[in-house]
């Protein structure tokens, strides 16, 4: 397009030089180039935002995440931009879960693929049949550039598992020019591992127990069908080398084994699960709400999600591993004197609101009526629907009364029998 | 862009009648001529497929779906091209179902949308900033026919709530016309309902029993951290009506229902998640492998899976549900028959390779030597790993006999023991 438009231009310079009238000619150039500024940029492109907005209009792209503040969910969801991710693997599960989080407003993203995208990647999310020969690093930040310009979005093409790769990946995860403040020997808050292959996942678990990184491991199966995802925090849980895999290749790349000429199946939805999975327990330990699964599995023939716990191996072969436990099992004092003062402070706050009196050893109290009013004054109002809503079916004691009332028995009969048979004693008294 | 390019070409003729010789004019012209193609095509855009192949190459977008095929997990892939799945509301949640089913090769989508883009809609995924102010259905058709040009895009921008739009709507799914031979009212295969509110879930309600469609239900809670997926056959199962929500709007459109102001909250996790298990559950429905859920949640903040199975209510408020349910009752002899037939048909099968005299009651069999070497040899060939593959733990036979050299009591040493014994007993009987 750029080759057309600059040989119009040519032509028109031409042409120019021809004519005793340039009028014409400079309203052809104008022409040509508007449409250069319309071929290159998109008029639609947001702007980058400079704080996060809680307002309730269809300009906000933040509206909807902030309303997680508003609903109770998350205290501060802006801490959000504070954070970086890293993500090992930009493949059916990387990328979706890059785009998730950079749909989330993460503040920076980390990158690491060497492959490229090709025509057989279209079955899963994210890449489009026009990205195909570009690398799977640089297809993604144009594409998650475009989603959301306030993302920092660092990419690197290379393989982490060659003896280079791993110092620029190691390297790349110690850099602390985003948040200077970040305590620990990491530059990053996650690191996500979306490959497909043992050694890839030892790589990444070899520079995390290093660098005492928590990490989240993900996998889809073989026959596509099913996947898992696992928290990995050094010296805490199992390291990924604590049960290591029953078979592994050797010798040769995992990753063009092809046993039989069969490849490896993959589905949209699996892998979409399992990014959407990994990616709600990354918001859940970044944001801290929620419980984060230390591993959860996704049989999709039967939709069973297995969840475990797995302990660190004493015998592991990782070295930094085997240091990451015993730095664990040496910091139990500390972490039990943090608990304790924890139960403490909420045991304080518990008694503020609680006993009377010192001697009150059952906790009884004396409830002043008055208050008990409001407390059914306050659930009878919690009853009314706000304006706008009605109840599809009636409240139980409506429901009740119209029993009565449909079966001709409402109470005022009931009081009449009382009356009919109080006459009917008396008669018998009387006779 | 096309109107800046014809004001270009209207410019170019006026020039020309002014001009002695027209050559120059050609030229430019042929210029702009050549920017219009650029600016309409997209060079990448890849090519209809007549057949799926199975074929394992990089340039095949269809190989690892028909690798389900070959890994048993479906018995016919390419039967994905007869199906039609109408999905009604293209948002979080329908959007993401669209492009799933889209790179899956799905037949054809039916896409039902009023709605348009809005910069508030980017915390979710599928749509681009660049799409904001165009209607969901023309975004989604642009970005779906980009991926699959495969797929026959059905898109209709209306609501079905009302009289006409659930006029269209159920005409629209009773057109046969992409695959004439399909039995029944509808010439859809299945209908997803990924809407956000109750009026327009029993409008799908209402046209799938009147047309005895099979539909999946889908929903995410307004805090974003909860969904669910829910399967609905007419007269099997209960109808979204059989068992309504408590509390409902009423007079007012519920999806303009702010409380205090406050907007629902939305994450790209739980919505992709729930896409995903719907789309997921939506290919096991429609290509026959695995169980499909009657009923599947979504908690998030515990990462819990609750399922379940709802009867139909005999009491609902829905009549063409209750002709459904009666039609199921009046069919249960020919369900009872078949499913009588089929488990006759599987025992004969299990007769022909059973017994080998009509007196065995104990069904025992005598089995050849020689194919029980086949399968020891069999199982122990299956044991043996395909090449480049090793395992990384000792098999447990290797594993004791590892320990047993470790302890220095390996089988020569014990033959030794057992010598020297032999010696010390003739040394006895001896004297």
């Amino acid at each position: 397009m750029e080759v057309e438009l600059k040989a119009l231009l040519d032509d028109l310079d031409v042409l120019e030089k021809s004519l005793s009238d340039p009028a014409p000619i400079h309203k052809l150039r104008s022409h040509v180039e508007n449409l250069a500024t319309l071929s290159k940029c998109n008029p639609h492109r947001r702007s980058k935002v400079k704080e996060l907005s809680s307002e309730v209009v269809d300009s906000n792209p933040y509206s909807r995440l902030m309303a997680l503040q508003r609903m109770g969910i998350v205290d501060n969801y802006e801490r959000i931009r504070e954070f970086s991710v890293a993500i090992v693997g930009i493949g059916g599960v990387g990328s979706v879960a890059a785009e998730m989080l950079t749909r989330c407003g993460i503040g920076r993203l980390l990158l690491y693929d060497y492959d490229t995208v090709e025509l057989a990647n279209m079955n899963r999310l994210f890449f489009r049949p026009d990205q195909v020969g570009m690398t799977k690093t640089d297809a993604a930040v144009q594409t998650l550039a475009e989603i959301n310009p306030d993302v920092v979005l660092e990419s690197f093409t290379m393989n982490i598992t060659t003896v280079q790769g791993f110092e620029t990946f190691t390297s790349s995860l110690t850099n602390k020019s985003f948040c200077p403040s970040k305590e620990g020997g990491s530059g990053v808050d996650l690191v996500l591992s979306c490959v497909d292959n043992y050694e890839a996942r030892m790589a990444v678990n070899q520079a995390c127990n290093e660098l005492r990184q928590t990490w989240m491991e993900s996998g889809v199966s073989e026959d596509a069908v099913s996947g898992h995802i696992q928290l990995l925090v050094p010296g805490e849980t199992a390291c990924f080398a604590c049960a290591p895999p029953l078979v592994v290749a050797s010798g040769i790349d995992e990753r063009t084994l092809k046993r039989e000429g069969v490849c490896a199946a993959s589905l949209p939805t699996t892998m979409g699960v399992v990014a959407g999975l990994l990616v709600q327990n990354s918001l859940k330990f970044l944001l801290n709400f929620g419980e984060v699964s230390p591993y959860l599995g996704y049989n999709s023939l039967k939709d069973f999600f297995p969840t475990m716990k797995m302990r660190p191996n004493p015998q592991c072969s990782n070295v930094a591993c085997l240091q990451r436990q015993k730095e664990y099992m040496l910091a139990k004092p500390e972490r039990d004197a943090a608990a304790k003062a924890k139960m403490e402070a909420d045991a304080s706050t518990a008694i503020d609101e609680g006993p009377l009196h010192d001697d009150n050893e059952w906790n009884i109290s004396v409830v002043d009526d008055e208050n008990e009013k409001d407390t059914t004054k306050a659930a009878s109002s919690s009853d009314t629907l706000p304006e706008g809503l009605t109840r599809e079916l009636p409240v139980a004691d409506e429901y009740e009364k119209a029993i009565a009332i449909a079966s001709g028995s409402g109470e005022t009969e009931e009081e009449d029998d009382l009356e009919d048979l109080k006459k009917q004693l008396e008669a018998l008294n009387a006779a």
